[in-house]
């Protein structure tokens, strides 16, 4: 499954700019992918692409219209689906990374079957996998990790994959979860893959490659959330990490979604985590930390960057603020 | 979903014994629920219930066909399909662990739909869980845990539920595969559940209860398993244990299904383990060690037994040979 490109990026009636953060997070790491944006009335976000009609954007070669806003709940807004179904009439493919699927509005799925046009439900994949089977392969493996879930693991992947590349390394993002996909295009969302199959899922994204490519595998959950840790574990496991980057938001005062849970100590995550890595790679080990600092001003940030450099003795950087050079120093 | 009993076992044309030995699972443990066997020409399989023609079973009581035998590949097997679609036509449901699914099969499907009888695939569960939130449960959680998969964390856990309720107490199998649900009616296969939701399953299927009441959770693969992992941690989460099992078999030379991988130390399994538990339930503790020793002598399996007993500090039986009275001992 690969969602064709150039994209036209439908914002809908974004209710304000975070609803259109899938949109933004497209053009912050793929802007080669995006020839415009298509705003509905009431339209609150402008990521500052062109404003373009369907043909507008068929004209400039877009391929897929990507769904980049989402709504309260995350579902296909019932008012969306004609100017989707005119977007299959106009010859472009769709990608959504929702909860419910594309394929189960009956009016998109008879008109792209009957057009030949492909609906991209990337939250649900379609594919079969195989059960992991452990086998070490070739290349190498980055695999950012949390403390806690949505704290920074794919913009750590992302910045991490600009960072090797402008190094002239062979390097791939391999997305693991919806946003990621529709920025990439093309992943497995693996906390919707059959249990049985996740660490085979993780070995299928990122198989046997070059002995000096790199491939930074999109980190999910925390081995220390009670919700989706067996989630994390699969991944782990695939994954075969070379190298893992902590991630951490300092703010948090409790694991998201359960307020019972506080958020584990750095330590402890790093501790169980090596732990659990050893297992499918006994050389793995941690590159450094990738710290969250968006809620502290400068002066707090760099000291407690510092201070994390210190008592891990290990680089730390906050990928938005300092870049990620010294983790890939580590890593080269 | 719950398995209309009792039950005619079909054993089909078994190749061998242990072909059949599903059957033989649900006749040890829930003899009460099966009033007879159903076997085709060339069967190699005689659980010893009497031999019955469908309508047979149906006059003796029978609810259900359940599919006690595994053909090589585990798929139902094209030349059952007659005999079967005459179960449902008798007034039976039917009920299969097998890889391949009864609804998808038209003619049974169509049939079953058409009489109103029901079509038990207990390989793939039908129902949405919620994601698993951590909080904690009322009621006493039992897990065996294992150094691999298969060996010994069902046979432990139904010798658990067995023991608990000799001594009187109030104490429910939870299943959690296939054979485990067949047997005792009900379950959830949690490896086929959507990953993000193994914990949650887990929770919807051991739920609160009784301050005096024990819910035994079959346990599934291993946490130094690199295939299944995940899996087992969801379900420590998801269960909160207040009891752990470890379980062992000792002449197994690496892990099943991938050679490269040798069987962790029961030291270094219990100590994982008893670390990922006390996330949901700090006060979680192992019970003590179940070992398969059936591939050892009497004298051999006595001195093993006295030797991790001393070693773990911990009671070791093996269910089959010893019973389980010493764990349950701890518990009460």
């Amino acid at each position: 499954m690969r969602i064709n490109s150039p994209y036209l990026l439908f914002l809908g009636d974004a209710a304000d700019p975070l609803a259109a953060k899938v949109a933004q997070g497209i053009i912050d790491w793929r802007p080669e992918n995006c020839v415009g944006q298509l705003r509905l009335d009431n339209c609150n976000a402008d990521c500052g692409l062109q404003d373009m009609s369907l043909a507008e954007a068929v004209d400039a070669g877009a391929k897929t219209l990507v769904i980049g806003v989402a709504n309260r709940g995350g579902v296909i807004a019932p008012h969306w689906i004609e100017v989707l179904a005119a977007a299959l009439e106009n010859g472009l493919d769709i990608a959504a990374g929702l909860h419910n699927k594309l394929a189960d509005v009956p009016q998109l799925a008879e008109k792209a079957n009957q057009l030949g046009r492909a609906l991209h439900d990337v939250r649900h994949p379609t594919q079969e996998f195989s059960v992991g089977n452990g086998k070490k392969r070739t290349g190498k493996r980055i695999l950012p990790v949390g403390t806690d879930c949505s704290c920074g693991k794919m913009y750590t992947a992302l910045a991490l994959e600009k960072g090797l590349r402008e190094k002239g390394q062979s390097a791939d993002f391999r997305a693991t979860g919806q946003t990621g996909i529709l920025i990439c295009g093309e992943g497995v969302s693996v906390d919707a893959v059959v249990s049985d199959f996740i660490s085979g899922a993780t070995e299928f994204l990122a198989p046997a490659a070059a002995d000096d490519h790199w491939d930074v595998v999109e980190g999910q959950g925390s081995l220390y959330h009670p919700s989706f840790a067996g989630v994390t574990l699969g991944l782990i496991h695939g994954a075969q990490p070379d190298y893992l980057v902590l991630c951490h938001e300092p703010t948090r005062t409790h694991m998201r979604g359960v307020p019972e849970y506080p958020v584990p100590s750095i330590e402890d995550c790093m501790q169980a985590t090596l732990a659990a890595a050893k297992l499918t790679n006994p050389d793995a080990k941690f590159a450094g930390l990738s710290i969250n600092t968006k809620a502290l001003d400068d002066s707090e940030a760099s000291l407690l960057l510092e201070q994390l450099e210190q008592t891990h003795q290990l680089p730390a950087v906050d990928p938005f603020r300092t870049g990620v050079d010294k983790l890939i120093d580590v890593m080269l």
